[in-house]
């Protein structure tokens, strides 16, 4: 069994550049990896940038899913950030730390889940980094391009309607079952949403604590109506009663949060069938301080004290 | 004295936004730090887009710089990969791994050191992500444009000359006497290179080594001669006879090696003004495997056994 240090970084990368063959080929594509950068061709549209990071024993730990599908995962957080602007990932940027001990095989398939997944997203991977690191992160950056409309998290208005896509709840249930969660792809919901969307925000750290960034950005409040949200089915086995409060806090759902102007609502539902998924109704945004209320089917305030996940604990 | 934990990763960001200022007045950026994703308009040229990360322990120890410095370098090491292409920095994302008890100004200064370089070199700050890890762990992806002439690693051809910008060994010395090397700027000479040069490559692990993939990609062989190298004059008087070898291989130089047809030799030297730093003549490129020579001032070969840095030793 290899491990990183009996193989040595620039060993590594030309095997994985070999393994990801040429990109090239592609004629948005004029240097690949394996030169001091990638160089490309874009499309000139807006482009749309972000980085996010995955560290063992913070964001998952080691035995909770097979390294292809952590590779798999690192995409799909990142592009789930464009999706909520209503762009699509075209270009990606992969730096990974790794202590020497690890598995070649497993690095192997952090890299190439990583880049099967950007290839069905219709991006490719460009370029990269191996460092040395006491466990394993995997930093992405992902460049993609605004097809159509830009959408921000400040454009809402009191009076606009909440939807969210796809359910919430089973990748925080993933989390507490020490299993690693699969994210969603929301690509595609997010570029055919953007249209009608006066804001949008996806749902990482739970989806109070995200619809408050929202909230802020666009100075209103909100009102969640509890039992609408579409808590997933699992979930609602597994937790009951309190199923609905934990999905609406416990996040790594990745999925989209939109805010519709009543006026659009119509066009929303016409779209629903080529979202790929499921958009349900959970509430609105009201006038007043950038707060999110949470009611009950009676309209009372429920008050819920664990809005979301901080990093630092906060 | 605040760390990082007693504010929270959500406040944290929040207060750098807001310290950064607005970076939407600039008509390129649509979108700033702070939403889900920047938005950007690139110029039509061919984007260059490149990774990579700084880790304590591993490319730096504590107490070895100020936090400020720590961010510039972060910021040079990754210009002077879009230099090595003929390209030039305008939009950066920053992804911070930070423990709890780090001092929140020292992460301060990381981010404005690492800004303030950004914004002097043309390019703007406009994402990143903070996450809780056991280390500082500095990781950053650029995208930039090609003004010019894209230049790889690959154009070289037997008989080219070799030149080296600036001098030599200074950066690895500054390790050896454990201080943060600072890297210097080459992205205006990058630019003003790539019309006459077949090949480029920055020195980051060492001048032989780094020599070397030049070679692999251009499927030529090297001769350098180690007399014409223009060691920095602090590594001269530290090392006297040694200083020419371990400025051939110590690495953190951020020069850049260009491989010049020579035809193009007389437009090289007309040039030289223009750089903004020396450029040296330092060997050739020869036929044969792709291999680097290196060669005394009589013609000899010098065995030299260590070539330059691996991550993992090899």
């Amino acid at each position: 069994m290899r491990r990183l240090r009996d193989v040595g970084e620039h060993a590594w990368l030309k095997r994985v550049i070999a393994r990801l063959g040429r990109v090239t080929d592609s004629r948005r594509i004029l240097v690949g990896p394996g030169d001091d950068a990638a160089v490309v061709r874009a499309s000139g549209r807006p482009l749309v940038l972000t980085t996010d990071t995955l560290i063992e024993d913070v964001h998952f730990r080691p035995g909770w899913s097979t390294p292809a599908a952590l590779g798999r995962r690192a995409f799909a957080v990142n592009a789930s950030d464009l999706a909520a602007m209503g762009g699509v990932p075209r270009f990606a940027l992969l730096a990974l730390e790794a202590p020497g001990g690890m598995r070649v095989a497993d690095l192997d398939a952090v890299t190439t889940g990583f880049a099967e997944a950007a290839r069905r997203a219709g991006a490719r991977l460009v370029g990269g980094n191996l460092a040395n690191g006491s466990h394993l992160a995997i930093t992405v950056a992902l460049i993609g391009e605004v097809p159509g409309r830009v959408v921000t998290r400040a454009g809402a208005r009191a009076g606009d309607v909440l939807y969210v896509t796809g359910s919430l709840g089973a990748a925080g249930l993933a989390v507490r079952r020490r299993r690693l969660p699969a994210a969603p792809d929301r690509v595609r919901a997010g570029v055919v949403l953007a249209p009608v969307a006066s804001a949008m925000i996806d749902v990482s750290d739970g989806l109070l604590q995200d619809l408050g960034h929202l909230c802020r950005a666009s100075r209103v409040g909100a009102e969640v109506e509890i039992g609408r949200l579409p808590v997933a089915s699992a979930c609602r086995r597994a937790l009951g009663s309190r199923a609905a409060e934990f999905a609406a806090t416990a996040g790594e759902d990745y999925e989209l949060v939109v805010a519709v102007p009543p006026g659009r609502e119509r066009r929303l539902l016409a779209l629903r069938r080529r979202l790929g998924c499921r958009v349900t109704r959970i509430g609105r945004l009201v006038r007043g301080p950038a707060r999110v209320r949470v009611v009950d089917p009676a309209g009372r305030s429920l008050r819920i004290d664990r809005r979301g996940f901080d990093h630092f604990g906060r």
